[in-house]
Parts: structure tokens; C-alpha cells; sequence
């Protein structure tokens, strides 16, 4: 059994999560799982549909990009993966799809402003939607510039990675993380239900209001204060 | 077993109808349900899967929002139901969801016109949105004040409760009631859809009328009044 | 057993399409099924939960709207089906649902324009939507006043019942009908399609054009006409 | 067993997947698959629903649309198919449906923008719409005619069958093709869902700009280049 079955397992599991969850259409979508203490990632083999997954397909990277072990070749995402993993030493998930109203809001390249509680219960600022990339870094190791476009997103708008678990990559989709793969999961399906609020919010009131900041303090911290009581 | 087993069994089983009914995503909806000669409601446990409840797990709640019986937390909104319980002696059953376009009018501040005999079979007026709550109330105890919002809301509105069963509160999400928990939730899936059809027709026709006063009269009548005969 | 077994049946399986096709919430739609060599015809009882009915419990109720076996109420909408059936002696089956953007057309008020042939493969013109009732009708026998109300709408527009066999009644939602109970819930279902599309067309191209006059007729007759050849 | 039985079971099971995937309503949609060698294709019957289908069902047409094996009647839109096959020799398997998004663009005439990376995984080009037909077209050989209106619109916009695999026909809905009868339906999913996103694109951004040159040419080469490593 292979030494790296535990994050087999959990990119597996939570790979599967992404159709229940009616986040992907055919493969357009990937989970990675982190184990730190091993400096390596499973994520999902490139193109294979989620119905012939398991968790021995799974292919283990480094955080350099570097296949360690499997056979298959890993998602075309990998190394926008790996950069974040490098970087971001707090985190253990990490999820990418192309979630309708995500990936309608990044095309649109604007940020999803905070318009409810639910927006609230997870994020204190809008959504951020990176800007589309230079022509210099697309056509150079893209998927490894799409990681850093995220950190200097987050960077310039001076937010930290664990503070703010979900961001739009301009024309492009959604990238979500988390402590663990479940959690960047549960982020990836919270995004896409505020994304379509969002809309939505606008089409019914062309002059809607952000939540003010009193709403968008106390929800955030009864979920994540010091004090946290939220659960539904 | 638990001398509640009944509002248990109730609450329960009324809460499985969320996620069948597509009203939440997760967690974010919760259903009580009340016994009034023993002062006391069940609801739903703080974070809980829908897919891990059982009757058992419910949690009892007196009128004043302490918990009577039960290990878990009761949900976070629980001193909202409270006060609406304490004040509202002929309701059995609150619900609270994030549904997708009921929250949408929420965020948009806008009370949901009637258009159409969905809507009129139901209530005969437009499904306030109660506003926003002051920042003094928002630091305060939120929760129970978010109960007094609503009452507010009818009250400005010259409505009682038991004309219209369901509400919007502004920038957060509906709540809707009823004499048990089966017909709040049976409430909270038509204001989905009366939500859901109010923006299509905006859409279709950016100068949409109301109901006349006539038609308005006559489904609530063939439905609600002293001859009632309505049931499709 | 019933000497309307075969209506009751025939009906029993229309009313269960309806859920199926996603064309009704909870028991906001009836399909009628008519024996025209007895003169009744068999409709879902009042308020009956579909998951509950059977052949049994549907009514049996003669073209005035008298009920002729059966002991529950039939359908509160049975005097529009009775007056349809009672003026259209080629039709043997109605429809009546608040299907999601068919309903949100006839709150808004307006006929579907006719965008495309998924339309004209069903129908040569724009599908009507009978003006709102006076206030003399609604006071009075309403839902008798209705099926006048929709054979007038076809009239004002000199279409016959067997040319179209779908209308939005303004204000409230649609009514379908067809040679067989099979064939007004299957207009039903083509009807929501066609909403939906019309809606999303004008939401892409404000100036959206209507189907010209040949491709009318060459949809339309390669269905219905003399050497009609359609099928997909 | 038929000479045929390779591709009427690969017409069946690609039409097996429309329902699947939400591609059609009834019987508004078909797929078939061509054996090359034999110069013949096997196609849908008219009008049998699909859970009626099976490959011995399947009927067997030569290119110029005559029928070679089979009792009933094929698709209505056989001519099309045919003239396609006849015309574009390296493609093994066509697909029409009415898919709400994409049958919507084309009754707006209006080409799909290129706004994203999940359109441009798949085609570097608008997806094109092609013209209304001349009245003389259609009162001639109606689905012969739409083929040519097909080619003579990739002709127009220098578009190879190779190079875009999709079209929308203007006040219709969209083909689809491919090597295979499966990447043809694949296509239409793909279609319907850039369709989708487009829509909501223009709804959240009503100045949403094309996808960059750069950005198109990177994600085109990377699934479909020389040096193609794409797979998510």
C-alpha cells in the first residue's frame, strides 16, 4: 500500500464531492489533498471522467510540480496547485472548477460584492476576481503564473490567505481552498451559491446595497470570532 | 424517552423536507417546532448535516431561548424562533432557509410584488422585506432582535401574523411560520417559487401590474375565507 | 370496479406526469381525462398530494361540473375543464399547472412571441395570453367564467382549439389540452420550454426578431400538415 | 445480426446520453453514427422516445439520405446529417438537439463571444450562428438546404469542420460533431454550458470583453496543440 494512501483517499472523496455538488460538467474540475509532513499533494489524473476515479489513480506531486508517484499523467492545473501549497503553508485542500456562476462572474472579470449574510457568514470583503493576466505570463509556464496571479491578488488587496478561502481568476473560473480538501470543497459549493445570489441581487435591484459593515462584522464573527456561535 | 419526542419526531422530519424541498445548501436552514402547553420547541442542532440528524439530536428550547433538554448546541438563530414563539401564541412551526431567490429579494431590500395568483392563493398583499436593523441592534443580541425586526415589520404593515405566514428580512434571508412545522415548511418552498416567478415576470415585462384588488380577493377567499372550497 | 375505470386510470397516469416533468410544486396543477360517449370526465381531487392519489380517488364530474361518483372534492379549477370540455367536443384532455416561466408570461401579461422552431414545430402563431378578467366575472362563477375567458381569447384571435392547444390566462397561469390527456400534459411540457426560451432569447438580443413566415409553415407543416414527416 | 450493429449501438448509447445530460426534452434532439467503409450512418428513428430506443431500432441511411436497413421512418432531420457526412469526410458522428442555452443564442441570431477559458478549451472562435435561410431554401428541401446553410457558414468566417466542431442555426438550435458519435455529444454539452455562461456573462457585465489573444491561443494549444498537456 502506498505510503500516501491517506491523501489517496481524501483527493478521491472529495473529488467526488464536485458532481454531487453539480460543480462540473464532464472533468472541468480537480481536487487536490496535502500531506505536509511528506511535502506532497494527491491530485486528480488529467482528464479521466470522475466516474472511472479512484483513489489509486490519484497521482502524488511535490510542491515543485514533480510527479512522485502514479501512473498517470496529473491534472493540467498541477502546478497552479503546487505554487499555493509552496507558499501558503496553512492550507491542506485545494479546488478548482468552472461552477457556472463563478466562472460567469470571472468572465465578467468583476469581484462579487458582499450583498447578504450568507456572502457575510463566510467572507468579510467582496470576492476578489483577479485581472486577466499579462500576455508575457500566458504565454510563459501559465499554469504556474495562475498561482502567483492569486497570491498578488490577494496581496494588493492586502487580504491573507487564510483570511479569504475562495478567489475568480479573470476569464478563467474559481479557485477555493481550506484546511483541509472537504473544506476548499464546501468553499468551491458556498461560492457558487453566492455568485448566484449575487446576480440575481443586481437583476432585482439595479442599485442594491453592500451589507453594512456593523452586519458584515457580527456575522463573521459569530462563525469565526473569538467567540463563535454560528451554526445553522 | 424524552417526555418531547413528538415536537422531536415533528422537528425532524419537517427539517429532512429542506434539502429534499432544494431549499438549502449545507446547513443554512433550520426548522423548530413548538409544543405550547409545555412551553418548549425543538430545533435543529448547531451545524449539523442534514444527512447525520435524527429525532434524538433535536434540541429543546424553552419560550426565553435556554436549552431544557439536549447535548448539542441548538442552532444559531434560535433566539430569533424564541421571541417569535413567546410573542406569537398560535404558531407550531418557524422555518428559516437561505433559499436561493427568496434570499436574493432579501438582499435586494425589496418586498416581492403580487403579480400573479401563486401569489394570491397565499397572501393578499406584497411579502414584506423588513429592513435593515440599526448597528445598536446588530452589536446587541442580534438574534433575538432579528425576532423583533420581523414582529416590527408586520406591525408597520398593519399585518398579523396569521394573515401572512413568511417574510423577508433585508441584506439576510426569509423565515416563514405557521400553526405546525409541516405548513411553515410547505410556506417556505411557495415563497421560493413566488420569489423565483416574481423576477422572471420583471424580466418578461419591465412594467409589470399587481393583481387587481378583485382577483387578489377572490383566490384568498376560495382558499382562506368562510366558504373556502379551493384545493387544486 | 368503475364503469369509468379507463378515465380514471388515463388520468391517474397524466396527473402523475406532472411532477415528473418538473412541471408542478406540491398540488399546484390537475389534468383531466374525458369519456365523451358518457359525458364526464375523470379529474385529481382537491388538494390530494400526488404522491398520494390513485385511480380510485379520481373524480368523476359530468361537462356542468356536477360530480357523478367519486367522494372526495374534485380539483377547485373542474368548472374551466367542464365549460372546455363541454364547448370542444374534439378534446379529451386538459392541463392546468403553475409551471415556472409559463406562469411568469402570464403574470407578465404577454403573449410568447414566436423566436424559433422548437415553437412552430408545435404552433403557427404566438401563444395567446387571455387579458385579465373583468371584475363582474371574477365576483361571479370564476372558474366558469375562465374557460369563457379562454375561448374568447382564441376567438378575438380567429384561432381554432384544435390549431393551438396551449394559452396563458393573464394573471394566473397556463391551460393546455389535446386529444388525449397524454397530449395536453405533453403541450404542457413543450409550452414551459418554449417560455423559458423566449425569455432567454429577448435576454440576448433585445431586438429579437420573430420567425419568418416560411419557416412557420415549413415547421409547421412538416409536423401537422398533409404530408407531414417530422420527428426527430 | 446486422453488418451494422457496431454503429447502431454507437448511435444508440450517444443517444442514450442526451436525456442524461439534459440535452433534450421528448424526442428533440438525435444523434447518429457513421461507418465510413460501408458509406452509411445509423440514425434515431422519428419520434420514438428515447426510453423506447434500442440499437435494433436504429435506422441504417446512406449518404445521399436513403434508407439501406431499417423499419421505421429516421429522424426527420436525416438530410442534414447526410449531407454533412457526405461533405466532411473525417467526421464519424453528428448531433442535433433544442438545449435550452444554445437554442436560445440561435433564435437570437446572435454568434456566442468568446468570454472564457471554457470556451476557449474547445474552440478559439465565437461560435458562429449561421444566417436565416432564403425563402427559397426552406419551401425547397428543407433539412438538405440546412446542411449547406451550415458549410457555406464556416465557409463564410474561413472555419474548417476540424477546427470548430459546433454551430448554431439561426432561428433553430445547434449541431454539433466530431470523430466519434461520443465527442459530438460531448460538444453539445460543452455548447450548452459555454451558452450558459455567456448569457450570464453579458447579465453581470454588460461591457464583458472577449478573451484575449494570447489567452485564446494558450488554452487551444495546450488541449489541442502540437505539444497539447491539457486534461483538468
Amino acid at each position: 500500500m502506498s505510503k500516501y494512501q491517506e491523501i489517496r483517499e481524501a483527493a478521491y472523496d472529495a473529488n467526488m464531492q464536485l458532481p454531487k455538488l453539480g460543480l462540473v460538467l464532464f472533468t472541468f474540475g480537480n481536487v487536490s489533498a496535502a500531506d505536509r509532513s511528506a511535502g506532497v499533494f494527491a491530485i486528480k489524473p488529467s482528464g479521466v471522467p470522475y466516474e472511472d476515479l479512484s483513489p489509486q489513480k490519484m497521482v502524488i506531486v511535490d510542491f515543485l510540480g514533480k510527479t512522485v508517484e502514479g501512473d498517470l499523467r496529473p491534472s493540467s492545473d498541477t502546478l497552479t496547485h503546487a505554487v499555493l501549497y509552496k507558499y501558503w503553508e496553512n492550507i491542506g485542500g485545494i479546488v478548482h472548477t468552472h461552477s457556472t456562476y463563478a466562472t460567469a462572474w470571472a468572465q465578467s472579470l468583476r469581484s462579487i460584492p458582499i450583498y447578504g449574510t450568507t456572502h457575510a457568514d463566510h467572507n468579510t470583503v467582496d470576492i476578489p476576481c483577479a485581472p486577466p493576466m499579462s500576455d508575457e505570463m500566458i504565454r510563459g509556464n501559465y499554469e504556474y503564473e495562475t498561482g502567483f496571479q492569486i497570491m498578488n491578488a490577494l496581496k494588493e488587496k492586502s487580504l491573507g490567505y487564510e483570511e479569504i478561502e475562495m478567489i475568480l481568476v479573470g476569464h478563467h473560473a474559481p479557485f477555493t481552498w481550506g484546511k483541509t480538501p472537504e473544506k476548499a470543497v464546501y468553499n468551491s459549493a458556498v461560492l457558487e451559491s453566492i455568485a448566484h445570489m449575487a446576480l440575481l441581487t443586481e437583476q432585482i435591484n439595479g442599485n442594491a446595497l453592500r451589507l453594512p459593515a456593523s452586519m458584515i462584522k457580527k456575522h463573521y464573527d459569530r462563525k469565526h470570532g473569538a467567540d463563535s456561535y454560528y451554526g445553522q
